[in-house]
């Protein structure tokens, strides 16, 4: 089975729409690192919370991701608009659609 | 934006396989009703979590998707598997790869 993590973030009032606007600035690339799917969705129950969802061929490739020039240079930009309260849980992918 | 939501059920012990088979199953048909993407991921932490992550193009579609014949079979065999703990979270999808 592949790896996958659904994560969670909230953003300082006011700034949701730029963080998401740098989580998918940041998802440009992600395929020859390895994923197979990257969404990110806006909580409808508040205006701060985003999740983060992500499948990858394994969990190296997600780790190894990390560390790309572009992932770090997104995650500086994205984490001084962040409250510094996340979830993550990982999973093993058994399949779907879209992958 | 389109339509997400990040599910979870938990099955009664020994049964988490057999569940994401019927899930998985039910998968077939999902695109010509307006999905673009049904992740099956079997929780890390423990033995009978599922998370189920969906991109719908409209809330509407995915409401009428669950009254297919294919979903309704599904749900039928899946349900007697399952304890009747479920977590929902709907989502607006901004954006990602793999939709």
């Amino acid at each position: 089975m592949t790896y996958g993590c659904l994560a969670s973030m909230k953003t300082r009032p006011g700034f949701r729409e730029e963080v998401a606007s740098i989580l998918l600035s940041a998802a440009e690339g992600l395929r020859e690192a390895g994923c197979d799917s990257y969404v990110v969705g806006l909580a409808d129950e508040d205006d701060t919370t985003i999740w983060v969802t992500e499948v990858w061929k394994t969990k190296e490739h997600h780790d190894a991701s990390l560390e790309l020039p572009g992932a770090k240079e997104a995650i500086g930009r994205a984490m001084p608009l962040l409250t510094g309260e996340f979830t993550n849980q990982e999973l093993s992918v058994a399949g779907g659609l879209g992958l």
